[in-house]
Formats: structure tokens, sequence, C-alpha cells
């Protein structure tokens, strides 16, 4: 397929570091108080990280913005799902969860990634971006769920009219508990394998989508935080907020596959886990009252709802 | 193999649902406080459960007991498991978590249980007994550790002194969070597949010491609860537990066999997830500082150690 330097995974690799100085930078000016501070770290087998994590700030109870670029054998794990041929693999992308203090702000995940197989020679056998962000309210204000995925949806539909339906229907399909038949959140876009051919303006294309949209994160999340970050809240609703925030352990940690690929494969623990909300509650078959504030998340949660 | 009236299903299923009593009643007394609520409870399907929960006791914040007695058609997630004709199943058991407020005073969990498979006869085609009790500490008291696992080993040996050493052995290798390379907790006993035969004594044997081991439960957890509870500790020392108790979540949502059974059979949710602390937090890339009560913690997680 590709020859070695037809790769995009320079260009995006030094993409995701900028966009992580972007997103951090931005928080850190939001939040007023804490900053991040950052773990260089190296993976056995090629490659490496940098995690940034903040915590205990004014608004950003935990945050974790992730950058990785990471090469080597391709792991064991997916031997059986890819080409014989592949050899190499070549991962980088970034990775962010927010978890805000104030309830009424909702905490936000987003990744955006490339992956790409190398055959002995270095030439490149497959490859693909894959991404998306998605928003995960404790209370719900619909007019932030629609301007969180207006802004999504601009971004895509700039690119192509039929991403955006495609990829809000795909987030809705995976951010799902499905042993509670809830979803995780509200949703927001969800992508992969947009895959690398020998058209190279079809690649460049699926690469400036991923970045209008990596770039489409901070509009879409900021003015939430900043119309919500003054309401007052009870600790009642803290306790609601952590009770959800259990709902988002349970996510990660049986059904998201990002994670899971991460513990077979090995990857590391603490940057894998940064996702994990910092203080969370399990309670005995708790259900919200009826027509409660809490109750009407649920509704939302029970059944996707389309916001634009 | 045995026809249906062999079955040590009916006596086994009251044994648990005694066991249940003596275990509630015990645990209310030396709480004095808080009560168990019971929630009856029936399966889509045939049969249910009773499970009983306590919360927000003086020494006991969360406690599940639970009983269930399920029975219908073999569940399709196990039929790649089960001999063909194995179109119904039965199943009984007791099973318990305890997280007391205190974090002197262990966690503990323990699970006896009885399953088994009949054909459209109602012959038994395969048929079992399995369970376990271990412990999960945090803050290590040695003579913690050697009383439950003596109490335990002492059960064994009445029955077969093969049996503890096999068994302590079967559970360090099952509590293992194996993502972190840590033990969960210090261990106990675990079993399995303790089957029936034609042999009617050796299937009695197997059911005199499943009962014996679950009657040595409450003599190796209660006077550790009665040792440590009048123990002062520090808000950084509840911190330090509910750390701990995120890897409780960690395990029993990533590794526990149980757990995900439940979830891929379509079980009772609360009554699966009743097992989960009910405040937990999540720290990023923490280490407690060598020579810590925390690390001689970590140290017996790190490398299962043999206590009798």
């Amino acid at each position: 397929m590709l020859a070695k330097n037809q790769s995009p995974k320079e260009s995006f690799a030094r993409y995701v570091r900028i966009l992580q100085d972007e997103i951090c930078h931005a928080l850190e000016a939001l939040d007023g108080e804490a900053v991040f501070i950052e773990d260089q770290w190296n993976r056995d087998g090629g490659g490496g990280g940098w995690t940034r994590i903040m915590d205990g700030g004014r608004l950003f109870e935990k945050a974790g913005v992730n950058v990785s670029a990471v090469h080597g054998r391709t792991p064991e794990v997916i031997k059986n799902q890819v080409p014989e041929s592949a050899a190499e693999f070549y991962a980088t992308g970034i990775s962010l969860v927010i978890h805000p203090i104030n309830p009424m702000i909702p905490t936000v995940h987003a990744n955006f990634r490339f992956f790409q197989l190398m055959d002995t020679e270095g030439n490149i056998v497959d490859g693909w971006f894959g991404g998306g962000a998605d928003l995960t309210p404790y209370y719900l204000f619909e007019e932030d769920a629609v301007h969180f995925h207006q802004t999504l949806k601009d971004a895509c539909d700039r690119h192509d009219p039929s991403h955006y339906p495609k990829f809000k229907d795909w987030c809705d399909r995976y951010f799902r508990n499905h042993h509670r038949k809830e979803q995780r959140g509200i949703g927001g876009l969800f992508f992969d394998h947009l895959r690398l051919s020998e058209d190279i303006e079809a690649n460049s294309a699926h690469q400036s989508f991923v970045e209008d949209a990596g770039n489409a994160f901070l509009p879409a999340y900021l003015p939430i935080v900043e119309q919500r970050q003054s309401m007052p809240f009870t600790p009642e609703q803290k306790k609601w907020q952590e009770i959800r925030r259990g709902r988002y352990v349970e996510f990660n940690l049986i059904h998201d596959r990002g994670t899971l690929f991460g513990l077979k494969s090995n990857g590391r623990i603490e940057s894998i886990f940064m996702s994990l909300p910092p203080t969370v509650r399990w309670a005995y078959d708790l259900h919200p009252e009826p027509g409660s504030p809490e109750a009407k998340l649920m509704d939302v949660l029970y059944q996707p709802k389309a916001w634009v």
C-alpha cells in the first residue's frame, strides 16, 4: 500500500502535541488555580507518552490530558485481527477526561488517534484514524447538550454532511452500559477506521476532518463550563454526581475497548486509569424520584435523543 | 449419572438460607445500630433470591448478604462449556461482602454455592460445589491474617489435609489484579468443581466440607472486627481505604468471573453490584512512602504470603 514517507503519522503526532498544549492552557486559564503536571514516560518496546494531570483545582477535581506515540512489534492480542504481514505497529493520539467538582458541569471525554501497521520493510499494510468526543452530564441542561452537539456537527458538516448523523449514532451505540440498559452520557461523536488508501487526497481529507474535530473540542466544552461554574450545589447533588460517576467507572472497566486493550497489551496503568473519577459511590438500588432533576437526566440516558 | 432425588440441592439450599440468617443476625448484633433490609426478587425464567443489605451502620458502611436459588434453561453464555444434554440448570448459593467504615477493619468476601445441570428428563448430567472466603485489609495486622487463615485451615483440615494448601493457593491465584501485579487482599480459600459422582458418600463429603467452610466464616471474621472496632483512624487513613477500595472495584469489574458471568447472563444488577464499596477514590500514580503502614500492606499484596 503506502510507502513509509506517505504516512501522516509525523504530522498527526505533531498535531496532537499542539492540541494537548492548547487544551491544557485553556483549562488552566479557566480554572485559575491548579496547573497540569506532566509525566513523561517510556514504553518498553518503543515510544512513550506525556501524561498531564491536574487535580484539586477550583473547577476541575481531576483532569487528564494524555498524548502518546508508541511503536514496536504488533501486540499479540491484536494479531488475529490484522494482516499477517503486519509485523510492526505505530500509534499516536490524544486522550482526555475532565471531571469537574460542580455536578452542574458535565464530565467530558475526547480522543483522537492514528494507528498504522507496517511490514518488515516499513511499508504500510494498514492504517486508520479514529476518535470522538462525548459529554456526561449529572444534571441535564438541554441547551448545553444542544451546544455540544451543534459545535461537533458544524465541524463534521464542513467535511461531509453524512459524518455527523453516522458518528453521533455510533457514539450512542458505543457509550452504552448494556448491563444497565443506560447510556453513559448524552453522546457526541465516535468514529473509527477512517482508513488510509492509495488515494493520498482521501487520506489527507481524513486527517483534516479528525484535526477539525479535535479543534472543535474546546469550543464545544468550555462555554458549558463557563455557563455552569457559578451555580450552587448541595451535598445531595454531589452525592448524585458520585453515584453517576460509578456508572462511568462501570463503562470504562467493563465495556470500553480502549481501556481493555490497554490492559491486555500491558499499557501504562496510570495513564489508562487517569480516566477514572476521583471520588465515586455505589448505593444499593437507588432510583431518583419521578419528576426530579435526577429523573429528568435518566430519561435521556435510557433513550438517546436527537439534540440538533 | 445421579437421579433427581439424589441431588443435594434442596438440603444445600436450606443450609445457605440458615447461614444467611446466622450471619445477618451476628452482624446486626455486633453493629448494634443498623439492620438488614431484605429484597425478595424473582428471576425471569425461574427462581429468585433474597438480597439483604445493611448500610450506614455504626461499624458497617455497607454489607450485602445474598442468597439465590435459580433455575431454568441453560444460559447461552455457558452452553459451549457444558455437555450437550444439559438442557436445564439449577444454582443456589450465598454470597456476601462486608465493607466496614473503619479502615483498620478489613473488608471480607465469602461465597458458597452449588450448581447442577439436568437433561430433559431431570437426570443430573453434571453438578458441583464451589466457594471460598477471603480478606482484604487496608492496614495489615499480621495476627488478624493468621487468625483468618488458621480458622479456615482448621475447617479444611477436619475434612482433608490437602484442602487448605490447595485452596489457599487457588485463592491467591484467583484474587489477583493482574493489570496491577497486586493481590486484591491477603487471601483465604477458593475452591470450585467439587463434582458430584455416582459415589453418594463422596458427594456428601463435599457438601459437608462446603458447609463447614461456610460455618467457619463468622469465627474467622467477627473476632477481627471486635478487635479493631475501637481503633481510631485519620481522614488520611480513610482516604487510603477508599483508594484501595478502588482496587476492589477494578478486580470485580475486570477479573471476577462471577460478576462477569452475572452480567453476561442477564443477572440481577443490583444483587451483583452489592459487592461494590460505598465510597471509592482513584488518585493518579499514588505510592505509599517506603516504610509506612501503607507500604507494609503493599509488601504482602505484591507477593502472597504463607500465613499459617
